[in-house]
């Protein structure tokens, strides 16, 4: 179906008497029907775990409810028939399998592109990114991120970029943009000391209006009717459960949760509307380095985002919040076997990720370092056998390959170790061609049907806002 | 909530007014909301694909996809919209991750119970078993598998038995209770000659009014006025494509798409109407030999019979069609590189199983051998040293374990040959914690809520076809 031709035939409301059917229009369930049926969404908050696979939201729902009593918000909302649900085909035009810069690009230009562009189309031509579409009709618009805010996801919504790795460039393409919330980490593309072209764009972003934040505390700190950027870290943020157990990153860097709650208080008063994604980009880094605690951990980070989302949302009525990965990574699970449910609660003594442990050894260390540090991130002794297999990475140069794992440390090695004792398997250390799961709430969610392809979420929020795709 | 309270409480009719909510009244679709709405499941169909990961059913999608330009059956009921959806906890009493014993007592018995039981409790008490329920109430009953109809998932909605291995004991149960159609495989557990006990359960079948079948023909030329007993080899059935590609095999063993067939026909013009079961069981067991042939092929099988069913349901207008599976097994996954969409379409030139190629293998064969029965079987050529590899498990008894590898073969090392050329990864031989998919079609399925416990499935059906869980 041609969508501009199909939107510009009808309002949303006509269009129901035609396309909708009884059970959509009715979807956002008991609470919602009554109070979002015929609205528009003047918001868009859309919240993205990068690279989970369902046995990542399985096992964040299975962690906290066997630890907390209580499981995720996101299946929460399911228990409580409050969402819309769907699967969703994420393949790009290279490959069923897609990388995040393809899987960004399709929900942000609309058009399937190949795997590492962002927006740029399969004959070199650009597609209009949605966040600017959103910006054009007056609306504010912000993305927000773990890992760093130039990342492939926040730049699929953003900008047009033929290499996804051009970092440095789509700092500069931001600011073009006039974004009104942008955070995460990425000082690296923003220091004059650490870009090639030495360029100052801090600098650059405070002379255009920008208030520029480094910290936790400048965030919270930060006016609210100004644009932001805040940046927290070179690149990556840390994983929730380092920052967690560790008093200095607790104080200057911002949770996902934080960040989230932050922008919305930037834009909610904006008369237009805003549109705003929110990215657990490293529970993807987490599942490249099968590193269970990183997976979890930042998965729940991600899921304490969502309260903030929908607690906003109930309230405000006009919000749309739709909760979303963009491809399977690594299929973890859990497996079966006498000991799995030891082995699984065994995780809820994990103090620090793999990351954590694996970046701390060297090949100086001795063997009952290694050891101790291994016991007090994951409270797991390990054999000689074992910290002699894991320091061999580091003193006989073996290398394992990996695509956030430069110094090509020893994370196979590790997490195979690890499932001895917690019984969590991984089919490799890459992306899954998985369809992925795809909730909404609010106004638009009854629009939603079980099964879509990623191109079509482009067209489904301009409908959803009442936005005619006029570009 | 105790559920017997709360069906006596009213009918499903006057329940409408107070637990089910807007969307779920229409939740079955477009074409189906006016003609199921308020009106009972007179008839039950539940096909299962025992052990099926989210991937699996991915996989066969896009397997069939890029194969035919069509994909599964079970997708294009959500592409049309005309089911609802759940995911479902399949927890078992003793273990997040299940067994097929535990899972379908779970649905059967309405209580979770330890791995390995049917229907036997945690106290040694027995839960009625679902089929026995409906059968109580005038209905007929009955269950087709590709695995041994004795085996655990027919025999959790069928008995009560406390270990799911005394096969024997619950044929002897299933003729007790008299069931109306009972096809498989299992012939080790009636035939006189295999019985430990000697005891001929084809004569007491036939002196009990019993038609007993063993060809396709002679299931096709059943007469529709008998209760039938059909058992078509030793143990489980052929893989799906291993019987396609074998003239003897596709003449004397039927599809489970015709077993299914056969089945509505035997019982759908019973006036009080009919329950039952549908088990693609060796999903499974390809699952737990890492054997992707076996495991799309059947999961197709598996997808036919949705077809048939669904065929009916829609004629018929008074049957509830539940789709799911009883747990994840091996979460697997195509895998993320440049040779993905190659790879993974290399699978359609495969003509046999991983099964079919290691069973017939020996320590006398030839590498000669080896690599032409691979060549054929998977149009993959074999390097020296993987052909060694596959034969030492021969020669030398290296042993490799698994559920339904006796013989101990070298099923994972095959797969790890294999995935270098099709890309697809497994994180084990066995079960997953994985929440399942569940979809419903017909009355009923409006009720179905976003997420629901196992348990929980075995008072749906009842309620969907008001029938007072007073036993």
């Amino acid at each position: 179906m041609n969508r501009r031709k199909f939107f510009k035939n009808g309002s949303l409301l006509t269009l129901g008497a035609t396309l909708l059917n009884p059970i959509n229009v009715l979807a956002s369930g008991t609470n919602n029907d009554l109070t979002f049926r015929g609205k528009k969404a003047k918001n868009i908050i859309i919240i993205i775990s990068d690279g989970m696979s369902i046995g990542t939201l399985n096992m964040a729902d299975l962690y906290l409810s066997r630890k907390t009593g209580m499981g995720t918000n996101w299946l929460q909302l399911y228990k409580d028939n409050l969402v819309s649900r769907g699967l969703m085909d994420m393949a790009s035009a290279s490959s069923i399998v897609t990388d995040s810069a393809a899987a960004s690009s399709s929900w942000g230009g609309g058009e399937r592109v190949y795997s590492g562009s962002i927006n740029m189309g399969t004959k070199g031509e650009a597609h209009m990114p949605l966040w600017q579409k959103f910006k054009s009709v007056g609306k504010k618009a912000g993305c927000v991120t773990t890992v760093s805010i130039t990342h492939a996801t926040p730049a699929g919504f953003c900008v047009n970029e033929k290499s996804r790795h051009a970092q440095d460039k789509i700092a500069e393409k931001y600011l073009e943009q006039k974004f009104d919330v942008m955070m995460g980490g990425g000082d690296n593309y923003f220091s004059s000391e650490k870009r090639k072209d030495k360029k100052d764009m801090y600098a650059s972003f405070i002379s255009s209006g920008y208030q520029v934040v480094k910290t936790r505390k400048q965030m919270m700190g930060a006016e609210d009717n100004r644009p932001i950027l805040g940046v927290f870290a070179d690149d990556g943020l840390p994983y929730s459960i380092d920052r967690e157990n560790s008093k200095e990153l607790l104080q200057n860097v911002p949770s996902l949760a934080e960040m989230t709650q932050k922008a919305i208080s930037l834009m909610k008063d904006h008369s237009e509307g805003f549109v705003l994604q929110v990215e657990a980009g490293k529970v993807d880094w987490a599942a490249h380095g099968n590193d269970i605690s990183g997976l979890i951990g930042d998965q729940v980070a991600h899921d304490e985002a969502i309260k903030v989302a929908i607690d906003f949302a109930t309230k405000d009525e006009e919000t749309l919040v739709i909760i979303t990965t963009d491809h399977g990574n690594a299929n973890p699970g859990l497996i079966y076997g006498n000991e799995a449910n030891d082995n699984f609660d065994s995780i809820q003594h994990y103090k620090h990720t793999n990351d954590w442990i694996l970046k701390g050894l060297g090949k100086e260390t001795s063997m009952s370092r290694i050891k101790e540090r291994v016991k007090y991130a994951n409270d797991v002794i390990l054999s000689d056998d074992e910290a002699k297999k894991l320091l061999s990475y580091y003193t006989d140069l073996k290398t394992e390959d990996g695509l956030y794992n430069p110094r090509h440390l020893p994370f196979k090695v590790l997490a195979e170790i690890q499932q001895q004792h917690n019984s969590v398997g991984w089919i490799s250390m890459k992306h899954s061609a998985d369809y992925v799961e795809l909730a909404m709430f609010g106004p638009g969610s009854q629009m939603l049907k079980p099964f879509i392809k990623n191109t079509e979420l482009h067209y489904f929020m301009l409908e959803a806002a009442e936005v005619e795709n006029n570009f």
